[in-house]
C-alpha cells in the first residue's frame, strides 16, 4: 500500500482544517501552494498547527510545486467560480492530476458555465484524471436528500434552506454575499446583475435532479437581501456593518423538471449574530411527506472532512468531470486512506 | 424492456401499500400468497384498493403460487425473526426467485442466526438469486447514518433513538414488545428470555458497522418496559391496556467494535398516544460533532417505499445473501421500475 500523495492549492481556512484531516487520516501531503505573501515560506506544520515541522512549505510557483510533488491529487480551495479557479484546475489536470475542489459551482457546472465544464472534461479524460466538486453540498445537499427520496414513493417537491456563516470563508465570498453594501448597492450589483452568478444551491440543485434522473426544463433564481437589527461586526470585512446594510443574502433556486417534481433550494449566506447557527433542512411533499434536519452543521467542518473522506472515491472513478452524484458512495475513512484504494 | 414479476408472500398491513406502491411503480404483480381465510380468494385489487380488479387472487397455496407464478422477485412481509419466515424464504429462493423481505432480522442476521444466515447464502448462490432484508433500517438506521459519517474527520460514538407505533404491524410484533403484559410478565417473558431475541437494531447496528468497516467486539442488548400514564386502547389487540401494565418497549443495543467507535441504538416499540409520534434521531460525537433527525417519519410507508424502491438494486445484486449496506445506492424510481434494470 501507498500513501496517498496530496497537493493543497490554496491555503486559506478551509485548507488548515483540510491539511490537518489529511494528515491524521494518513495521506502524504506533498505540496502546498498559494499567493499570499504572508502564507509563503511557511511550513504547513506550523500553519495548519499539525505539531510538527513537516518540510513542505507553502509557495507561490504552482507549475513548479506541481511539477516537482507528483501529487495524485490536488485539493484545490480558491475561489466559488469556475471560471476563477480554471487556471488552477488547467495546471493540476494536465499534468494528470486528479482534482477534487471546494468550488461550489463546480458541484455541477454543466449548466452554468457548459463552455468550461467540457474544457474539464476534456482535460481530465485526456490526460487520465477526473475533476469532482465537493464539499458541505455532496452528501448534505445532493446525495443524503437523493437517498432520503429513495424512502418514497411518490415525490411533488423538494425544498431545502441551507445556510452558512459567510465570516467562515474568507473575503471573496463574503463579496459576493454583498455584505456590507447599502440596500441600493445590493439591489445593483447582486440582485440583478448583467451575468447572474449562479447560487451554489443551483449547482447543487442540477446535482441533485441529475442524480434523481430528472431533467430541469425551468430554473429560477432570486436573490433577496438580508439585513440585521443591529450592527453586526464582520471579521472577514474587518468593519461594523450598520443595521440598513447588507449582512449577506437568500438565493432561492427553484428547479423545475419534466418529470413534475420541484427542487427549491434557500441558500443563506450571512454573517451570523451571536444566536444564529447554520441551517440544513429538507422537507419532501408527497407520500409520505418527510422533513428532515441537520441541527446546526458544522459546515467548514463537514465541507473538510467530505473532501477528505471523497479522496478514495475520486481516486476510483471514471476519467473526465464527474459530479459527487455520480461517485461511488462516500464514507468515513475508518483506516488510513491507502487502505480504500 | 419488461415488467418486473412481484409475487407478494404475507398479506398483513404492509402489503397494503406494497401492492399498490407495486402497482403505481409499473410492477407486474404475480401472485399473492397468505394464509388468513378472511383473505384468501380476495383480489389484490380490492384487498389493496388498486381501483380495479387484477385478477390476481390471494392464495394460501404458497408452492403452487410460485410455481406457477414465476415470479422475479418476492416482496416477503411475514415474521421479524429469520427463524419464523425460512419456510417462506426457502420456498422462494429454492426456484430462483430472489426475496426482499421486512423481516427486521434479515436486515444482518449473520451474529443473531448464524446457521441461517449460512443456509439462506447457500441456497440464494445455488439458485442464482439474491436475498435481502429492508424496510425502514435500510435507509434511516443504516445507510443515511453511513452516509452523513462520510461528512465527519473521527468518530468515537453514534447514538440512534427510532420509535414506531407496535399498533401499525401486527399481532405478532405487538406480542413481541409485551404489549399488554403485567410488568412481572415482562420481566420474565422478555427482559431476561432464555434465548434473547435480537432487536431489530442489533440487526441493524450490525449492518451499519459492517458498512462502515467496523468489527464488533462485545455487543450489549438491554429491553426496558415503556408504561403510559393513562390507559390505552391497543386495536391490534382488541383490548384496553390499563396503566399499571406495558406498552411497549425500548431496546437498548450497544455495539462496541475494535476500531474504538461505539453505536448505541434505541429502538422504542409502544402503543401510541394521541400525541406520540415516530423518532429517528441520530447524534455522531466526533469531529464535528453532528446531529439529524428524520421529524415524526411516517415509518410504514417509509418501510413500504423503501422495499419497493429497492428492487432495482436486488434484481442487480450479486447473488446470495446480501445487506442493504452492500447493495447499491437505493433510488427513488423516478420512472417505471423496468427503466432501472
Amino acid at each position: 500500500m501507498q500513501k496517498i500523495k496530496v497537493v493543497q492549492y490554496g491555503c486559506g481556512k478551509m485548507s488548515k482544517y483540510i491539511l490537518r484531516y489529511l494528515y491524521e487520516k494518513g495521506a502524504e501531503i506533498v505540496g502546498a501552494i498559494d499567493v499570499d505573501p504572508e502564507k509563503v515560506g511557511q511550513d504547513i506544520g506550523d500553519y495548519a498547527d499539525l505539531g510538527r515541522k513537516t518540510g513542505v512549505v507553502i509557495r507561490s510557483d504552482a507549475d513548479a510545486v506541481l511539477d516537482e510533488c507528483k501529487a495524485d491529487i490536488a485539493v484545490v480551495t480558491l475561489f466559488s467560480l469556475v471560471s476563477d479557479c480554471f487556471e488552477a484546475f488547467e495546471k493540476c489536470l494536465c499534468r494528470g492530476i486528479n482534482v477534487i475542489t471546494t468550488c461550489e459551482e463546480a458541484t455541477d457546472c454543466r449548466t452554468t458555465n457548459p463552455a468550461l465544464a467540457n474544457r474539464l472534461d476534456v482535460l481530465a479524460q485526456a490526460n487520465g484524471c477526473t475533476f469532482v466538486g465537493s464539499g458541505m453540498e455532496d452528501i448534505f445537499w445532493v446525495n443524503m436528500v437523493a437517498q432520503i427520496a429513495g424512502g418514497c414513493h411518490r415525490i411533488q417537491k423538494i425544498e431545502g434552506a441551507v445556510s452558512y456563516n459567510v465570516e467562515d470563508y474568507g473575503l471573496a465570498l463574503a463579496k459576493a454575499h454583498g455584505v456590507g453594501l447599502t440596500p441600493q448597492e445590493f439591489e445593483r450589483q447582486i440582485a440583478h446583475p448583467e451575468t447572474v452568478e449562479p447560487s451554489y444551491v443551483w449547482n447543487s440543485n442540477e446535482a441533485l435532479a441529475a442524480k434523481m434522473g430528472l431533467t430541469g426544463c425551468r430554473k429560477t433564481q432570486k436573490c433577496v437581501p438580508y439585513f440585521d437589527e443591529k450592527r453586526v461586526y464582520s471579521e472577514t470585512l474587518g468593519e461594523w456593518i450598520e443595521p440598513g446594510n447588507c449582512v449577506g443574502m437568500a438565493a432561492v433556486v427553484t428547479t423545475e423538471t419534466f418529470q413534475g417534481i420541484t427542487i427549491e433550494t434557500q441558500c443563506i449566506g450571512k454573517v451570523y449574530g451571536p444566536q444564529d447557527g447554520d441551517l440544513c433542512e429538507w422537507k419532501i411533499t408527497g407520500e409520505p411527506n418527510t422533513v428532515f434536519a441537520v441541527g446546526k452543521p458544522a459546515t467548514v467542518e463537514h465541507t473538510c472532512a467530505t473532501i477528505v473522506n471523497r479522496i478514495p472515491s475520486v481516486l476510483s472513478a471514471p476519467t473526465g468531470l464527474v459530479t459527487v452524484g455520480e461517485l461511488d458512495e462516500i464514507e468515513y475513512l475508518t483506516y488510513p486512506m491507502e487502505r480504500y484504494i
